[in-house]
């Protein structure tokens, strides 16, 4: 999203925002959860997932379905963290843990256009932390109160703001599809209009189907003006877009996602049992660019100290620019097997012709195909491969 | 310190932690600052800031110093910020925003030992964000509410503590060195026994010369059994090591570094004037690796469309793997200083002589050297340069 296009710029905003900045947004006044209290067994329950909870008298009913059930009206909580700024409750500032790191983006907008010297259509896009005072964590992964997040907001002039929310919706689904998800694990879901956020005309949910059913991974949003409109009459700062005579609000089109269900689901859809010469192996193909070690160096006989020494050299040299490992204990064939369970798309042998030719063994993951290269090129051909692989699309 | 070493792993522990790690690790009593308030102009100091801070009433003289002020006794504040999870206050769970990133790594010995499969002496390292709710915050960068932080646990066994501590502050002074700072601006500050934080025997600062005076940039603390052994002691799991017959609670050496100052005190060292044939240029001599911009892509003639297509596929390649820029706005000498100013190592630039033998001039920011190379291996090329850059210890 960053490196790869001309039009998104980067940026790192802070985690504690003032509340004036969630007054703005909406999010002090309308990011909340509807809870009802039962009187008699003193559970607590989110209003709108009644028929997923169990009863805490009788977990085979639903809340409110037994007879002694005494359910509140529902009432909203926030679901944002507070704290205090300043050491004494009495004199301290309230301020919030960002439920989202958009806003700390829109804040930013007119800072960011004039020091990156960007006009519409661009983007700003940030990775980080995101706090969420969850009614019921857990659901494992899905729902936690710390969680990674990956958001862009990109500034469009108004009257192509429809074009460019279908543009994203395309792109985001091509970007899952490029490393790695296929085409029947993956679907769009459009919001119905009683689902819309307060900010947003339009949503569109890119969906996965996990073991544990479909579920959503990231969410383009065609926000309007909505946010900078808001921050402009809250602030008195007019976040606008001005070049000469021409002069309006941009509209925005946000797709956010939440990365550590996405690397769920690049970790699902890559997991692979398989029989190979009548034995088993588990491989995880992982798309090159999500591998956590890009190529191991192996010695194939570790007591050889020569061997040893010439795997360590040619690791030392890879681990200078690619994420490496080096791994000199069990039989071959073990040492290949756990590559191939953490996705390690390349595996590097040294072994007896090393010794008469420096000529090593590479070894490829997915296909098993095994070739001789010479050392010397070795970290520019795995490289070289490296890119060509996160250039095509491993499509599904 | 990861990926150069064997002995060290990264974590990503959460931010937000129980209270019964911060009781454990003494955080909730020990982790205070004392404060003053004047009775007559309200206002709040530290109380061992005294001589930094000014009279409310009086700005030349220091609190304390004029007939009006009237000074309480110094009273304890804990710095951490505090936050409630769960929905109602009244039955919300009091938590802490995580004021280093050291008692997620103590917490997480055991899991990180047996999964990552070490031994000591072997090092958890991460980088993350943590919060103080600092009394004065301010003075630049020096003090904020939320910084990034970089922190090593080296766990030893205990006899071989003492040699331990000495070679990470050895190998951490060496660490800034080789990124640029000269020797001359790097001071070793051992802490009196009184300084000492109540979990160390032993503690050394790495101070920098910054233009306002010597300041910290890193601690290296020998924290001894205390951290394991008081997390032992709250939750009843046994922090120790096992192998075997042998059985023992490791030591740690602690190298900690606040990552916004580090990346100060690199710009201010590395920021140069001088003339260069008869005109003035400005260049941020970074280390290589240290630069935001590996490689800049700059076609001579911009409104030549053939140059422009070679710049462009050029440039195409490089970001694949390097963080490079692509600039055709303005003249030449312009472009090249922009690059100088934010301390991009290397510049290609393609001229008329390229669309007759395609190769390219590459331009070194230090020498000022140019020469010309064949775009087929420009990637290689200014790999092999960056990491042989990389290897070199940049010393002033």
């Amino acid at each position: 999203m960053v490196r790869e296009r001309d039009d998104i710029v980067a940026l790192d905003s802070s985690i504690i925002l003032h509340p004036a900045v969630w007054d703005a947004s909406g999010h002090a006044s309308g990011f909340s959860d509807p809870l009802v209290d039962c009187r008699f067994c003193k559970r607590r329950y989110r209003a709108d997932q009644l028929d997923e909870a169990q009863c805490g008298q009788k977990p085979s009913k639903h809340p409110g379905e037994t007879e002694q059930c005494d359910l509140t009206e529902p009432r909203q909580f926030n679901l944002m963290f507070s704290t205090r700024i300043g050491p004494l409750e009495e004199t301290g500032q309230d301020a919030y843990l960002r439920p989202e790191t958009a806003q700390g983006i829109f804040v930013n907008f007119k800072n960011v256009a004039q020091i990156a010297r960007r006009k519409p259509p661009f983007g700003i896009a940030q990775i980080g932390k995101a706090f969420r005072n969850e009614i019921t964590p857990g659901n494992f992964i899905f729902r936690t109160l710390e969680f990674e997040q990956m958001e862009m907001e990109y500034f469009v002039p108004p009257p192509a703001a429809e074009e460019w929310f279908r543009y994203w919706v395309d792109q985001r689904v091509a970007w899952h599809r490029r490393y790695g998800i296929r085409e029947s694990h993956l679907r769009v879901r459009e919001h119905e209009p009683e689902e819309l956020s307060h900010y947003s005309s339009a949503t569109s949910d890119i969906e996965y189907l996990f073991p544990i059913g479909w579920s959503e991974l990231e969410g383009i949003a065609h926000r309007g003006d909505y946010d900078l409109t808001a921050h402009t009459n809250a602030s008195g700062t007019k976040l606008e877009w001005v070049d000469g005579d021409e002069r309006y609000t941009p509209e925005v089109v946000e797709p956010a996602l939440g990365v550590n269900r996405s690397m769920l689901a690049f970790m699902v859809d890559a997991y692979d049992e398989e029989v190979v010469a009548d034995r088993e192996r588990t491989v995880l193909r992982l798309h090159p660019a999500l591998a956590p070690v890009k190529v191991a160096v192996l010695p194939l006989i570790p007591r050889n100290e020569e061997m040893v020494g010439k795997a360590r050299a040619l690791y030392e040299e890879l681990r200078r620019v690619l994420v490496a490992e080096y791994d000199d204990s069990g039989q071959i064939g073990r040492r290949y097997r756990r590559q191939d369970e953490i996705g390690t798309p390349y595996a590097l042998t040294v072994d007896e012709q090393t010794l008469e030719d420096d000529t090593v063994t590479i070894r490829d993951r997915d296909s098993l195909a095994q070739e001789r290269i010479g050392i010397a090129g070795a970290r520019a051909l795995v490289l070289d491969r490296l890119v060509a692989d996160w250039t095509t699309p491993k499509t599904g």
